[in-house]
């Protein structure tokens, strides 16, 4: 946290850095045959314990932080920036969630990506209101307290910008998962059902759609069709066990499950119900699909089903491996219509498919972990491609066959297959197969 | 966070605070005699849009904080202690987590409760090692990097120290959820099973008994039977998605799910599989359960079937509700030795009980949310007790069918159901009901 050069240089700098880092670590270890890599290193060891020198005198006592901080050496996980993402200024940008660096499906609020239109609002939680209003029975103004006094629900869904990967239509721009994939993040929401605030306030049946407003610089205002919003549209204050961060819209932020993360309105103000949609300027400048034809998709919500190998990747190579090593492929699935069904992974670019094991908690509109146990040979080639499928009968598809429909003019939900090409010596590369 | 003040008296201070603002919040509102509460204000406030002078000029830049830090005005929740936990000093303490204001469950990893026997160690995770030798075939020594080729596993697990609510086997010592409940939290946990590393290494049929020492300044040493490590133990270095923090025992802690929070031991440098316990001081002087024969009980090792009430409670008393106002009971169950099967609610301290809702994600050896929706009657007075059963067949005792058993000279286990004295003003007290 101390570096604050945002510059994609520096990041390649931090790579080469961690890369080096590694293979010092792995030159302890002398390494069998079959057994997994991890247990490998008995042979030269010294069976001797190591010298633990922060335990020769007394650590810090509890009361040091009473809101805790993360390890100095961790120094390195952190949301990054790039110009390439800048659009001129940082008020107007993205800060890409390190998930090269994540486990499980829950990532801690000081990593969740973070995406503004006019920079993070600091809104004080006793000024804040929210007005719904339009065609309700009963228009009302809600204090914060008032709102909380409705029944909470908590539910674990990942949030993504529908731009996730948007650079790369033409081909890989980033050598990077972080910035290759990291538009997203995941995370265990808290807060109400629009619909039981609808059952209190009253819809009116001709509402078919909702402008939800924030009241940061950009009074960011999108409008979700009324279905949506009465199947599982929430309002959160909460995430992860806490109120939100103020870069996610403290004190109250809409979550449209499984939709473009720009529906997920921050620093919510306003709750309109209308006839028809609003067109704010961020719904037709912005977030519309430019297809081959020249004319562009709107009212393109949900972001499809989707995955990523995670370990290894460019910023997790394998370069300390030994033939012979046994060897867990990860990563990440994920799909804004439905649950995740299976995994595949290739390891000639897509050609052949094989299929993983989903592991944990597998929910729906929420970051899924795959894996796949592989005997690494040294020297080996290999091209890592995933694919996911969904429970709404959804698969990824090839690059090919998204830019045969889509062309590659647009920025927006781009899902075709990824591949991370192996080298010889260890190193990964994102790389694109046409096919 | 400014605020270092860590005695009893600062946090009623910081109490009779926030019921000023929630009172003053809560004059906005007209209440209706039947609606749920939340949606009461429409009468008198003017349906106009709140005056929100935080969006009238450009916000923070997204690159403004690469690892995230809470709103300020959340300074208020916070981990506490108070000199009546301290036994001294703060390096042998515990700092209390603030559960009050908890939601869903995850606990954030900066409010995750601390305790350390001599104070938080740094390890520098280049120089980390793990010694695994004893009983089994294969002994070695392992650096992070080597552990983490392991198949990695996800679990979300609470942690619970075995004194929590210990203070009060006499009765009521606080008035304050956070300090009668908050001796622990809850964190998806990422690492792999000691069983999948033994599979690897070879365990000797006579190993019995494993140790787990940390390299922190107490050398903190805890012994577990084999059968629980075979079952579901695990060497963890992610905790909600990412490093684990140094308080929690950066970089890699034991994880023994439901079991007492001290047998998670942190710093983690040694295992070593034995015959026999190994009667470390922190299992011998501390951590056995004195009776009323003034024997002790050795062995004594999973957190028993437990419950709150959370929404009311001395930190979210009901002051502010009108009468006829629908609100949420709220609370937490949780048991170390399986999933919660049923939460039970008493409105007259345990006489007659009604059953809850339980919410969300209902996971073994974790907290569960449960639900109750209460019609509030202005100036009733209340006793709320919540009670809790499991899977394993499990029920909450009484307090008098507790200490019936245990007497009152012990500090851990105590899972007598608890008590909430909602007061004719809606302010709430910790009391004690014997029966």
């Amino acid at each position: 946290m101390k570096d604050n050069d945002l510059s994609n240089e520096k990041i390649l700098t931090d790579r080469r850095a961690f890369f080096k880092r590694t293979a010092s670590l792995a030159a302890v270890a002398a390494v069998s045959g079959t057994a997994l890599s991890a247990s490998s290193s008995s042979k030269d060891d010294p069976l001797i314990m190591h010298h633990a020198k922060w335990g020769q005198k007394l650590g810090d006592p509890v009361t040091k932080n009473r809101y805790g901080i993360p390890s100095a050496y961790e120094h390195n996980n952190i949301r990054r920036n790039t110009k390439l993402l800048a659009s001129g200024n940082f008020q107007a940008s993205i800060a890409v969630c390190p998930i090269h660096e994540s486990e499980g499906i829950i990532t801690p609020n000081g990593l969740f990506f973070s995406r503004s239109h006019g920079g993070t609002a600091h809104v004080d939680p006793t000024e804040f209101r929210l007005m719904i209003h339009g065609l309700v029975d009963k228009e009302i103004v809600l204090t914060l307290d008032q709102l909380k006094r409705y029944p909470r629900v908590t539910r674990t869904h990942f949030i993504e910008c529908p731009a996730n990967g948007g650079q790369e239509w033409r081909g890989p721009q980033f050598n990077s998962l972080q910035f290759a994939k990291g538009f997203m993040s995941s995370a265990e929401w808290t807060g109400v059902y629009i619909k039981d605030i609808l059952a209190d306030l009253g819809l009116k049946p001709e509402a078919q759609w909702m402008l939800a407003e924030g009241s940061d610089n950009s009074e960011m205002g999108r409008t979700i069709p009324v279905d949506k919003v009465l199947d599982d549209a929430m309002l959160v204050w909460g995430q992860n066990g806490e109120a939100l961060r103020p870069e996610q819209g403290y004190p109250l932020r809409l979550l449209v499950p499984g939709w473009e993360g720009n529906l997920c309105v921050k620093w919510l103000k306003r709750l309109e119900f209308a006839t028809e949609p609003f067109y704010c300027k961020e719904e037709t400048a912005k977030y519309t699909a430019l297809k081959k034809s020249g004319k562009a998709i709107q009212h393109f919500y949900a972001n499809e089903v989707n995955s990523t190998v995670v370990t290894p990747s460019p910023e997790k190579p394998w370069t300390d491996l030994k033939d012979g090593d046994v060897i867990e492929i990860e990563g990440l699935a994920w799909s804004g219509m439905g649950t995740i069904s299976a995994v595949d992974l290739s390891f000639d670019g897509g050609k052949n498919y094989v299929e993983t094991n989903l592991k944990g908690l597998v929910l729906p509109k929420s970051w899924t972990r795959w894996s796949y146990m592989h005997t690494y040979k040294k020297g080996e080639v290999l091209l890592l491609t995933s694919r996911a499928m969904d429970d709404a009968g959804y698969i990824q598809p090839t690059v090919d066959e998204e830019t045969n429909v889509l062309g590659v003019e647009g920025v927006y939900h781009r899902n075709g297959v990824e591949t991370w090409e192996v080298t010889k010596t260890g190193e990964v590369n994102h790389v694109q197969i046409r096919s």
